[in-house]
C-alpha cells in the first residue's frame, strides 16, 4: 500500500462525535465513523439516579466521548480501508464553550466516588444557559469597572462562557468547586485523555475564557464578583497554552488500544468546531468570512490587524489560525427560523403541492420564491426568533414581519425570512468594514449550503462572491489539517489547508441589478433593526409581559 | 288573520338582494326571499359584448336589482303565509357609494338604445376602484383650499364616493356624461322605481355625496378640478332630499305589479345597509356605536353635538337617524384577516385536528387561543393588511407581527390577529371620546358575533359592555322598521325601533383583571401604531418596492 500517510480528525458535536480519515497528501476523506453519544444531553434528570436539574441546565457525561474514539475511529479506520499503522496524527475539535470539572489528574468530578449525584460535577454544555445571571453580574461590573477586556468581546460576555458558568459552580456547590483542581474545555480535556498532557488551546482560552495579550481577568475583578472567588484564575483556570496546529502531545499506550492507532503519534493541540472549519475551507487569510449556516450561523474571519467590532462574539491573537488575529461572529436563529416556519406557517396545500412534485417543502417554497421578482412580495422581516446575537448582542429581541397583506402567500413570507437572514448577514459584514476589518469573500460551510437561492441572495445582497465548502464533513476535515501540521507533515495550518482544504470558489456571484433591487429592502431592514433593536423597547417588553403571564398561569 | 300589519324590507347587497316580511307590531321576521344579482358584479367585460374592462373596475346591471323585487320579495310573502293586503309598507337598503347613471326619468343609461357597450352606462359598484386618480385630486384640492367640508370626513374623500366616480365619468366619457341628466345613488333610484318619485335620502347625500349644511362643494372647487365641471352639483346631482323614515311616495301600480304588494302602499326613502342597522339593533341614541363586523367593520354612532373626529368616514346631520348627527368609522380588514390566516397560515395538523374534533379550524384556533392568559403569547400584531380606514385613513398600510420567536404557534398569531383588530377598535373608540363624543356602548351585528372569544376581547380591551343584534338579516330588519315608519305605523325610527328592533343587551361585559393585563399590549400597539401609521414611510415604501418589482416582471 505504499508510504501514503494519513490523519485523523474528529468532530465532537453536541449530540454524537464524527471521526473521519483523511489522505495528508490531498485531504482525500477516506471513512467516516460515528457514534451518538449514549447520554446525549442531561436535561432532566442525572442518569442513574433521581436528581433532577432545573430548567436552562444541559449537562453531559465525559465517557461518552470517550466511547466516540473507542467506536468511531476504528470504524472510521475500517471504512478507509487503509492500514492504521500508516496513521500519522490525530486532531480534535469539540462544541465550546462545554466545560469538564476535573480532579489534577483530569478525571471528572462525576466519576470520582460519591460526586455522581451532584449535578455540578458533571459537564456543563456549550448550550448551559443557567448561569445568565452570573453573566449579567460579569458584563454589570466589567462595564462599571471599564475593563479593556470587554469590547474584545464586543461588549458582552455570554452566559454560556467560562466564567459565567465557573461563577455559577462556586456559588451554587462551593464544596465541589473546592474539590475540583482544574476548569477545563471539553475540547482540551478530550486532547488530555489523548496524550496525557493538558494543554489548554489559544482558541478557547482566548473567546471562551476571556484570556487577551496573556492575561485573563484580574484577581480584584473576580473578589469584586464574588468573595472567594478571586483565585478562580490561578487556581482552577490558568494553564500552558498550545497554539493551534502544534502538538500537544504523543498518543498513549491507553489511547492506542480505545483506537486501535499507532502509539506515539501526534495528537494536536485542541481545537473549536467553527473555527476548525476556516482551513478546511482553505480560508485562512485576511478577510475570508467562513460561515457555518445551519439551525444559526457562526462567522470566523482572519485579519492582520487587531480592532474592536461592535457586537462581534470576540477577537482573539491566534484564535482561528496562529500569528493572525482571530473574529468571531454569529447570527443566533437562520436554518431554525426557516425550519420553523415550515413547520408552523405552512398551510396544507403546500404540503401536498412539495409532495405530488416530488420535492421537500423547502424545495417547494424556495422553487416558487424563486420565481419572484425582488421587492414583489412587499415584506421585510427580522430574523431575531432566536434573538440577535452580532450586533446587537440582546437575546431578548424578537422575530417580526411587516409588509403583509391579504394577497400575502407561504412562499412570500419564506423568502422574505431567507433574505433577513442575509440581510442580517451584511450588518455583521459592514459592521466589520466600518471597523477597519474589511470583508472580501463569503465562504460558506454548513447544511444552509445547498439552498441554492439563499446561496444568491447572500451573494447579491452583501454584493460579496461566495465560495463553498466542499466537503460534507467540514469540521472533521478541519482537525484532520491540524492533525497533519501537528505531525509535521506541513510547516504550518495555511500550508496544509492549501492542499487538503476543500473549497469551489466563487460559485455564487453578485448581480449589481439585483444589488440594487435589494437595497431599499435592506434599507428597510435597517431601520427596523434600529428601531427595535436601538430605539425602542417593544420587543423587551413582550417578553417580559409573556413571562408575567405565564408565572399568572402557573399560579 | 285577525288586523295584524306587515312590512317588507329589502336588503341589496353586493351579490344579491334578500326580502324579508316582518310583523310591525313586534318585530317578528316571519318570512324571507333570496335572489342573486344574475349579472353579479362586471369586473371583466360589459355582458354580451366584447368590450372588455380595465383594472379595479366594479359595474352592476339595473335590471337585476328590479329582478329581485320580482322574485324575493313574492317568495318572502310566500314563506310568511300572511296576506299581502296586509302589508303597509315596503323599504330597502343598499350598498353605497353605488352610482347609476340616468335619464330625466330614471332611466339607465346602459338600457339608452346604442349605449350597452359604454362601460361607464353601466352601474359603478361601490368597489369600484378606478377613480382613485379622481379622489387623490379632489382631495389635494380641497386641503389646498381648506374646504371646510373636508373635515367633516375625517380629512379624506374616498374613490368610492360621488364626486370621484362622477369625476372619472366626466374625464373618461364626456358623451355620455353630457346625456346623463342624473347622477343617482342606487339606493335612491331603486325607490324611484317602487314609487315613481326620485327622492335623495340625506343618508348618502351626506357622507357620500359630501353634503354638508345643505350645499354641496362649490361650483369654484368643481371647475377647479377639472374645467367644464363646475354645473355638476346643479345639473347631475342637486335634487329634493328625503330625511331617513319618511315617506318618498306610494308603490306604483307596475312595482304592485312586480311585488305583488298593494298599490298604494307606503314606500320609504332609500338607506344604507350599515346605517339601517343601527335601528334593527336599538341602538339609535347618543353613545351607542354600532359595529356590524364581518370581513370589514363598519361603526355607526348617533350623537347630539357635530364634532369633528380624526380619521372618521363622516359625520351627517340625521345619517342614521333624523334628528340626530350620524358617525360614521371603520376598519378596513376584520374578518378577512382571520380567514386569510386560516388559509395561508395555519400547518395541516391543525386542519385535522378541527375535524377530527367536529370544528372549523377558526373554532379550533378559537378555542386553543382561549386557553392562554393574556399576553402569553408574546406577540402584538398591526391589523392593516387591507390598510387603514379609521383613524388613519391611508391605504398604504399593511400588516405586522412583531414578537415571533421559534416557540410561536398558529393559535398564539390567530389570537394576536383577533385582539389587533380590538385594539383597532380601542384606537377608534378612544379616538371619538377624545373629540368630544363618548362611546357608552358597543353593539355588535354581522357575523363575526359568533366568535365568543372574540367578543370578550372586544368587551375586555375597550372596556365597554357588548351587546349583540338579535337578528340574522339585521340590514333588512332594520329597512323593515323604516317602512313601519313610512307607512305612519309609529312616530319616528326610535320608536319602531324600541318595538321592531331586536338586541341582546351587555352579553358580554369588561372584566378590569383582564381589561388591565391588555393595556401593556395595547400600550405596545399603540407604540407601533403611531411609529408605522404616522412617523415612518416603511409600508408606504414597501408597497412602492413591491409595485416596482411587479412592473420590472411584467416589463
Amino acid at each position: 500500500m505504499s508510504s501514503e500517510q494519513y490523519v485523523v480528525g474528529v468532530d465532537y458535536g453536541t449530540l454524537s462525535g464524527r471521526a473521519v480519515v483523511v489522505r495528508v497528501s490531498d485531504g482525500a476523506e477516506l471513512g467516516t465513523g460515528v457514534h451518538p453519544y449514549p447520554h446525549a444531553v442531561l436535561e432532566r434528570a442525572l442518569p442513574g439516579t433521581e436528581v433532577l436539574l432545573p430548567p436552562e441546565w444541559a449537562l453531559q457525561v465525559p465517557e461518552d466521548y470517550r466511547e466516540v474514539l473507542r467506536v468511531a475511529v476504528p470504524a472510521a479506520v475500517e471504512a478507509a480501508g487503509i492500514d492504521p499503522a500508516q496513521v500519522i496524527g490525530i486532531a480534535t475539535d469539540f462544541t465550546a464553550c462545554t466545560m469538564v470539572p476535573t480532579l489534577a489528574d483530569g478525571t471528572p468530578l462525576n466519576e470520582v466516588d460519591g460526586l455522581a449525584d451532584r449535578p455540578h460535577a458533571y459537564v456543563k454544555l456549550w448550550k448551559h444557559h443557567a448561569a445568565q445571571g452570573q453573566a449579567d453580574r460579569i458584563n454589570q461590573l466589567a462595564r462599571d469597572r471599564a475593563e479593556p477586556w470587554l469590547p474584545r468581546y464586543g461588549g458582552l460576555i455570554s452566559s454560556e462562557w467560562e466564567f459565567a458558568k465557573g461563577l455559577q459552580l462556586f456559588e451554587e456547590d462551593r464544596d465541589l468547586y473546592d474539590r475540583m483542581e482544574h476548569w477545563v474545555e471539553a475540547a482540551d480535556w478530550i486532547v488530555w485523555q489523548l496524550c496525557g498532557t493538558y494543554v489548554r488551546n489559544a482558541c478557547t482560552a482566548g473567546y471562551k475564557g476571556i484570556r487577551q495579550d496573556g492575561a485573563y481577568p484580574s484577581p480584584e475583578f473576580l473578589a469584586a464578583l464574588s468573595p472567594g472567588f478571586g483565585d478562580f484564575v490561578t487556581d482552577k483556570l490558568e494553564h500552558s497554552i498550545g497554539a493551534l496546529g502544534e502538538k500537544a502531545g504523543t498518543l498513549t499506550a491507553e489511547a492506542a488500544a480505545w483506537t486501535g492507532l499507532p502509539e506515539g503519534i501526534a495528537v494536536a493541540v485542541g481545537n473549536v468546531d467553527a473555527h476548525v472549519t476556516a482551513p478546511a475551507a482553505q480560508a485562512v487569510g485576511s478577510g475570508q468570512m467562513v460561515a457555518i449556516m445551519g439551525t444559526s450561523t457562526c462567522h470566523v474571519m482572519n485579519a492582520e490587524v487587531l480592532r474592536e467590532v461592535p457586537g462581534m462574539c470576540g477577537v482573539v491573537d491566534g484564535g482561528i489560525v496562529d500569528g493572525l488575529w482571530g473574529y468571531e461572529a454569529g447570527q443566533s436563529g437562520v436554518g431554525d427560523i426557516f425550519g420553523w416556519f415550515v413547520d408552523h406557517g405552512v398551510p396544507a396545500s403546500y404540503v401536498e403541492a412539495a409532495a405530488a412534485a416530488g420535492e421537500s417543502v423547502h424545495e417547494h417554497l424556495t422553487r416558487l420564491a424563486s420565481q419572484q421578482e425582488i421587492g414583489e412580495h412587499g415584506l421585510v422581516a427580522l430574523d431575531w426568533h432566536s434573538g440577535n446575537r452580532s450586533v446587537l448582542v440582546d437575546h431578548e429581541l424578537s422575530g417580526l414581519v411587516v409588509g403583509q397583506t391579504l394577497a400575502t402567500r407561504a412562499e412570500d413570507v419564506y423568502r422574505a425570512l431567507l433574505e433577513a437572514t442575509a440581510f442580517g448577514t451584511r450588518v455583521i459584514v459592514e459592521t466589520f468594514r466600518d471597523s477597519g476589518v474589511p470583508v472580501e469573500e463569503f465562504i460558506v460551510a454548513g447544511g444552509l449550503q445547498k439552498n441554492a437561492l439563499l446561496m444568491q441572495v447572500y451573494a447579491d445582497v452583501t454584493r460579496l462572491p461566495l465560495s463553498v465548502i466542499d466537503s460534507e464533513q467540514g469540521p472533521a476535515l478541519g482537525s484532520a489539517i491540524h492533525a497533519a501540521v501537528a505531525a509535521g507533515a506541513y510547516d504550518d495550518v495555511p500550508a496544509a489547508a492549501k492542499q487538503m482544504g476543500k473549497v469551489r470558489r466563487h460559485v455564487f456571484v453578485p448581480d449589481e441589478a439585483r444589488a440594487a433591487a435589494y437595497d431599499p429592502l435592506f434599507e428597510q431592514y435597517v431601520a427596523l433593526h434600529d428601531h427595535f433593536g436601538r430605539a425602542t423597547t417593544t420587543m423587551r417588553r413582550l417578553k417580559a409581559i409573556r413571562r408575567d403571564a405565564v408565572a399568572r398561569k402557573g399560579a
